[in-house]
């Protein structure tokens, strides 16, 4: 559906229940609370799922939005959600309305406002925004800034495009407090986590003349660092920095002694492909796959597999 | 001057030679590109100052550009130079207009184009290509990426304004490949490098409460991660990500076992007043001094007075 139509409806219900996705992220939180304020601007009731996963930096934003668990709503809208299995930990309930910006959108909501051509939702809902109330206000446009520049990696992944950059500018505009969120969601980390970066960073290893770089992340390292769930956010991305590499490989010791892993690359090697050997899947530039060996034992067994899906 | 006069000025002129300034950056270097490429398609003869300190990465962009040493030009602009002292190294040719940013641009220049609202000179230059041929071609735009881009850390800094970030698009719509120039100015790194960090990282020290951070970086840490001059950009930064600290401190050893510090705060703490304290200076944010001691000396002469700045 067409985003006056999305607004038209939106401005016809009452007692909205908004839901983000599983694992949530600056996109999911940023986008839902902030078109639930803009609702509340109309004097509407409107909440948020409380959606138990939302990490301790983002409750702070979610907070005045996050519904008592009794409040069920009567009419229910998934933000940033691209399929029902991705909905937010235990909400069964039907989804009249879903907002997004996912090419694998599965349709499973009785009507979808999709554009996959954004980078970020908050791109979307901005637009809802204005053609419900004009333009966000100041705590919106905050809001919706966290969507947005956490989703492009403050401006520097590659699904920064001018559309992006414009909404950004709006955003500003409207009074988002961008140098403070940035220091707060791209620049400010734990001293456990530059503890850990550091322990990760002093052990990567470099394969095959360079094209591979592979890090290990042990249960020891995370215990010396004295990392909690917090500072392991997209661990992934350390190795990556690595000049000259083709693919990234960052294996993670389970608790009990098994590898987690992540693969990243361009697109001259199929990530998925790897993965998949091991029972693995996801992109062809991002994948992922448990193996059941210790790191060092998995970075042997995924080095062999790489050299195969190279030929 | 206003823009389109400045354009008017330039279309007069023929033979010209752009100037860059000492220990160039990505702005002096790529708004004096683009502006010398858009010059050349409107048919006239214009050249770079070879400015010697360039570094490898920027060089590759500027080299199509560059003067030999023969070439005086009739007329020579300055972009992005606040003084004459800033002028690059050698450079004694009287300067008839000064294109820059700066709030503290001394006008020695005959004539000044200067808008210090903007966080970039690439976005003065940018209007003045505007001006001058409608549009920047592909190769500018990359060029006033790299400018805009580094002046603000890739959209990261308090600088970053609304403006900015529509400059950004436009350069984009222009045909600017971000993402390949993301990936070369921010996100890829040498192995030295990311060794060093994590050298840096795991071997930072926290004092009064957190308040103080100290990164230590010693000749054998530079001997371990193999570290060449070019890797050693921006390390007063490393330090900095700690969270909750308010000012933190870089120490790095020189050859000859003593120290050069750099400090680093926020509005609350007056770097330049501690570093002066030991014969050095700067600005309240951002200061440095020289210590004729080792660093975990250096560390505890500064902590001192630390207390001291703070009473």
């Amino acid at each position: 559906m067409r985003v006056n139509d999305c607004a038209a409806l939106l401005r016809g219900w009452d007692d909205i229940l908004l839901v983000t996705h599983r694992n949530p992220d600056g996109d999911t939180v940023g986008s839902a609370a902030a078109l639930c304020s803009a609702l509340r601007r109309l004097g509407k009731r409107a909440w948020l799922y409380p959606n138990r996963e939302i990490n301790v930096r983002l409750r702070r934003f979610a907070e005045p939005y996050l519904a008592l668990d009794a409040f069920q709503g009567a009419h229910c809208v998934a933000v940033d959600v691209a399929n029902e299995k991705m909905l937010a930990d235990g909400f069964s309930q039907k989804v009249e309305l879903c907002i997004d910006h996912h090419p694998s959108n599965s349709h499973y909501a009785e009507k979808t406002l999709l554009d996959d051509k954004r980078a970020a939702c908050g791109e979307i809902v901005l637009r809802l925004i204005e053609a419900l109330c004009g333009a966000p206000d100041k705590t919106e446009a905050d809001l919706l800034y966290i969507a947005l520049s956490t989703d492009c990696g403050c401006f520097q992944y590659a699904n920064t495009d001018a559309h992006a950059l414009r909404s950004a500018a709006k955003l500003l505009d409207a009074g988002a407090e961008s140098a403070a969120l940035n220091q707060l969601f791209f620049r400010r980390v734990s001293r456990a986590r530059l503890k850990l970066e550091g322990l990760v960073y002093d052990n990567l290893s470099f394969h095959r003349d360079g094209a591979v770089v592979v890090a290990i992340i042990t249960q020891a390292m995370l215990r010396a660092a004295g990392a909690a769930e917090g500072d392991l956010d997209d661990l992934a991305g350390l190795a990556g920095r690595a000049e000259g590499h083709r693919v990234s490989i960052t294996i993670r010791e389970n608790a009990d002694g098994t590898s987690r892993v992540s693969a990243r690359s361009g697109p001259d090697f199929d990530c998925c492909a790897l993965c998949a050997v091991f029972g693995g899947g996801g992109h062809k530039m991002a994948a992922g796959c448990e193996i059941k060996a210790a790191p060092e034992k998995a970075r042997e067994l995924l080095l062999q597999v790489v050299d195969e899906v190279w030929q």
